[in-house]
């Protein structure tokens, strides 16, 4: 804070807190939609599906939300350096998580087309690749929160896991279609539910990269997360 | 403008003028890299396909430079009210144009898998995704320069052509893959460049509701340009 007012300080951390709960509202609403998009795929839940899709409206809401309490909070507050970068990453990651959420809509518009898919292996690899994806989700929103530089890095660490169950759902797939040409239609829906899991991935770590700026004022090295350790 | 001073007026007149066309060096160079990608993709062109996943790097340098510039221009000039959401709607919308960057990449990527890839009907198909894609661009970042909240609309509504054309590459591929087990790898990777088409028009809609929220002050109802006309 640069403000040197105690009543001008207190006011801007109660904004800016109330931003964070915003951002950690939309995550919630964001890692749940995915679990049950994942959950309706291999329960064949087309309701469910259905319910999904509507509650994405939420988030819409909730990122449009965000933007204004920012906009706000920068004309009101002036807000200054490091206090400054905060609100930026409020409003960046509110776009980013509200885009997880079209991820999860996106797999859960597949339930239908998957409604009759008989036994693919990959239907069972997705959802532990989705709970990966998820807990990235979820630990770099918690770093935002506490503006934790080393957790985000640590989350960026963690990409890998996505992209080498990717590979391995990409090639498993592309077998299965070989050896069965009339699942094909269904194997082709599951390769997208695969890389949106894996876009969802590089999401957790775009947040990364802007949560770590937003704590330490300079740019993660490029591919930190791929390189360390 | 909200700030009484000519002089004040002035120099943020000329630093959203410096945010803007920073935005379209980005978007030139995006629409470039989605071009180069489809011509290296048609032209089975693996050097150029390498030289557009480098170019990538500059994308990324602008945006940081945007951001940075925004966030200078916010605590320099302290906007108010429409010039306000001017440089937040350029803070966003650089960030688009950067992930439609990364579109092209990943085409780009896909090059070296498709180089003996045989007569695919698809592959004349997607030129001309492309070239509607990156007119939705160019046309929408034309409409963020002039603040033309109508044509940020007309944009939107062409989303349905690209929309369609996914829709029928898709069912070509499959129909493709079936007939053609042996090509199944290569068309899985098509299906992927096709999808990337679709979210370079899923973006372009996304900076044309950026755009008209940032000339109107209000947002553009959910789907308008999907039912307008």
């Amino acid at each position: 804070m640069q403000q040197a007012s105690g009543h001008t300080l207190k006011a801007f951390d109660e904004d800016i807190e109330r931003l964070r709960a915003l951002i950690s509202q939309m995550g919630g609403l964001a890692e749940h939609a995915i679990q049950e998009a994942m959950r309706c795929l291999v329960d064949r839940d087309l309701d469910g599906a259905l319910r999904v899709v509507e509650d994405d409206q939420k988030l819409d809401a909730l990122e449009i939300e965000t933007e204004r309490r920012a906009v706000q909070l920068i004309a009101l507050r002036a807000p200054m350096a490091g206090d400054l970068r905060d609100v930026v990453a409020a409003l960046k990651i509110s776009g980013v998580v509200e885009r997880i959420g079209d991820y999860a809509k996106n797999i859960a518009k597949r339930v239908p087309q998957l409604e009759n898919v008989g036994k693919i292996e990959p239907l069972s690899l997705l959802p532990e690749m989705a709970r990966i994806a998820m807990q990235m989700v979820h630990d770099v929103l918690d770093a935002f929160v506490e503006r934790d530089a080393e957790a985000a890095v640590r989350v960026c660490e963690r990409d890998n896991a996505v992209d080498d169950f990717y590979d391995s759902i990409f090639r498993t797939l592309l077998t299965h279609m070989m050896e069965n040409p009339h699942t094909i239609g269904q194997a082709a829906h599951l390769l997208f539910v695969a890389k949106n899991l894996e876009r969802v991935g590089d999401h957790a770590t775009n947040i990364a990269e802007m949560v770590y700026y937003a704590a330490t004022g300079t740019h993660m090295a490029d591919g930190l997360g791929r390189t360390v350790r």
